[in-house]
């Protein structure tokens, strides 16, 4: 079908108001947010609801037009941004904002894909309950764009990555169809698990337009603190041995190398380390409880006993809020700091626990052996055996060269992912970013497997072509 | 291929000891423990390994046998019982039986299919770990049909289902490929869920040969109470007071209604209500905990708020390990109670926990209209919103009139499960039994969605035939 034609159907089914035509409109949607992937497209359809995403799907599917589903744009893997053939329709969620239904009594909340994380989480706390998910863009990425790509971030230690946290979803298959799987149960073994299949599926098998999602009890309350360690073994020994004292109340424990802490206290305004000495390592641990009369005792007895036991150097805990909050503010940071200190070559990977000192170590040696002159800013969340392992360029590093050190720097580091049986794509996604790096790491019988699925679901390949397969 | 020339190359591959080829043999194979379902087969194939169980589906592949899997032979629906053609293999995981590894730093265990249960959670607790993972039959069946089945249980409220407990697989496909998933990773976005779409299958995609499972801190104490109360909603309004109150402490909620706990203390040797009254309704809750000097005062501050509110009409906290034993007794002997008190129909349903009352009542006042003279047995994982509906009939029902009344209660019951969206095979999977009652409840869409991915997966319909879908 012709573009005008497709364009005039399309203002049939969303209205004028649902389409985005013009150059200007459409540049916060062609282009992701990091600015490393620009694309183009000729419409940006944004549907009110799920009949009108399944009409455009409906069109979509007629006319064999490429679709790329959209949430808040915030993905850190390109998932979201059309190719540059101005052929693919983008298909906006921002306009399904509505929360449906919030259930305390089955501690579920059914939501709109387009509903920001932090209205989620909002919506949640006004009914006396919690919603763990909880990230960086908080503030903009949609809960749609989560369960797409199965978001991570900083409380999947005790509450699991974002498909641990939907119960059912509302789907526009590729051929328009609603499926509707939107059942707030526990437990529900009648057959394939769907929900979960297209949670991480990043738009390529069809469109989550609502989810029901799991709350749990609210915290009553939290202690924090600030750890410096000599060496990454002891902070995953003490890891293990918090988890073996206070068991769930450890919510979150996140680690950061010296050079890191560095990095964001030189471009983070206001940020103070709270240690006076200099550590190799820090790690930002908290527990927070429903019944918190036993909390601080227990935080100082654990923080006693990693410093008895020569895990930590040296711990502070937070005595406020102001303080538990400063805390976090380092780690929040970290990413606005390595904006500001220049570039930099990402790596979002995944080990066994058991491994992650062996990787840091045998990494180190390597990178200082072949990129001498390259820091490195590792930092992750340890207890999730994701670290982000990233290496820092020369600011005025030219174009070839840059991508030069980024193919060998990702060889060089998911090689070694590879042999200690990680990922290399923990938390991010594969997206445009990491597709053809997950060709090289899959073996075939998995990408088969993959490719059995998305042609089965998609026989047109239509939905979000060039990403993930 | 005829069967003796299928029996020779099967000999081939996995040795005369891994055949079972005799009428005695075989009984406890073709007939499942409840004596529901009889098939009959011309070989079991016993394969020790993957490289076994590939090379058995190989064969089976090219010569299009139809491959029945099947682990403790253990299931609630007829899942894993050949049909009565004799032209299906069964393929049992029994020789499987190796624990491959358990890391404790990473808190994952890495087993064959083959192993049981139990075995499993000495295996983790001989590594100081906890396995949540506990069900009835846990001495006999093995962890690659609960995997299979996506099994429950009674930990399941605070640790979720088989699949939740599960980081990575090892499956057998169709043709006979080994998809090699054992990945011990608490983040992986790397493509399609592949592991969670494996579990719960019930083996109609392919054969789970090991997994890689989680495992967590060994919890230091345990308080356990039993409670009688006036209203189911009533225990509802419990649930939620002890989930704010306690958190994840809160590990078992397990109700029981007047009619069972009678028929459990009329047909279990040395079984006594811990209370002296008689109440309609009664539950079983525990707290665990890896720090336990609060627990008994939590228990008592808790316990002591019901009675306070109402919400209970009495209650006994257990005093000593003895006293909690036997209170488990009661709601693990309702199985055998039943079985001893004649034939029954059962349901094994969810719903949203806010609707659990609403189910009560109105299935109540329907069955008690339409079906007077049967009394109802309702039990279940209240936390999980899973009731086990049973309705007992006379000792002397003739077997039309027990399929007549068996179809009747069904639709009956199902039906107004279906009203209130929830589930009408909650924990105990689809099998043969309910695969009819699938076909009438599950939307279209869903069915559909199912049979893409069975025929993309198996498209010479090879996988348990006759079983799910």
């Amino acid at each position: 079908m012709r573009i005008p034609e497709l364009i005039e159907r399309l203002t049939h089914l969303v209205g004028d108001d649902g389409l985005v035509l013009d150059a200007e409109g459409q540049a916060a949607y062609v282009r992701d947010w990091l600015g490393k992937w620009q694309g183009s497209t000729a419409v940006v359809a944004r549907p009110r609801n799920a009949a009108q995403v399944s009409a455009v799907m409906q069109l979509c599917h007629q006319t064999r037009t490429p679709v790329v589903p959209q949430g808040g744009n915030t993905g850190m893997s390109g998932g979201a941004t059309p190719d540059g053939s101005g052929a693919q329709v983008i298909l906006s969620l921002n306009r399904m904002k509505r929360i449906r239904e919030v259930d305390p009594v089955n501690n579920t909340l059914c939501a709109d894909a387009g509903v920001l994380l932090a209205e989620v989480q909002e919506a949640a706390r006004a009914a006396g309950r919690f919603f763990p998910l909880s990230l960086g863009a908080e503030g903009s990425c949609t809960i749609g764009g989560n369960l797409a790509t199965n978001a991570g971030g900083t409380a999947v230690l005790r509450y699991g990555n974002a498909r641990d946290l939907a119960l059912g979803l509302e789907v526009v298959l590729p051929d328009g169809r609603i499926w509707n799987g939107l059942r707030g149960l526990r437990k529900d073994n009648t057959g394939y698990d769907l929900t979960s299949l297209f949670i991480g599926s990043e738009g390529t098998l069809g469109i989550i337009t609502g989810a029901v999602l799991k709350l749990y009890p609210a915290a009553a309350g939290r202690a924090t603190a600030w750890g410096g360690a000599a060496t990454l073994p002891a902070l995953v020994q003490l890891l293990t041995r918090l988890q073996a004292a206070c068991g769930e109340r450890l919510t979150a424990f996140e680690m950061m190398s010296a050079s890191c802490l560095e990095l964001v206290l030189a471009h983070v305004s206001g940020a103070s380390s709270p240690l006076a000495g200099r550590h190799p390592y820090y790690v930002l641990f908290e527990l927070t409880d429903t019944e918190p009369s036993g909390l601080s005792a227990l935080m100082e007895q654990a923080a006693g006993a990693a410093l008895a036991e020569g895990l930590l150097q040296d711990c502070a805990i937070a005595m406020n809020e102001a303080q538990a909050r400063a805390m976090w503010r380092l780690r929040e940071g970290i990413s606005q700091a390595q904006v500001r200190a220049g570039k930099a070559v990402k790596h979002d990977i995944a080990l066994p626990v058991s491994r992650l000192a062996a990787f840091v170590e045998e990494a180190g040696a390597a990178l200082a052996a072949e990129f001498p002159a390259l820091p490195v800013v590792n930092f992750g969340h340890i207890g999730d055996g994701n670290l982000h392992y990233n290496v820092l360029l020369p600011p005025d590093v030219a174009a070839p060269e840059y991508a030069r050190l980024t193919a060998a720097l990702n060889r060089r580091v998911h090689d070694l992912v590879a042999q200690l049986d990680g990922s290399i794509s923990a938390e991010h996604g594969v997206g445009q970013l990491r597709r053809d790096e997950l060709r090289r790491y899959k073996s075939p019988v998995e990408m088969d497997l993959m490719w059995m699925i998305k042609r089965a679901l998609d026989p047109n390949h239509l939905m979000n072509p060039g990403k993930l397969l």
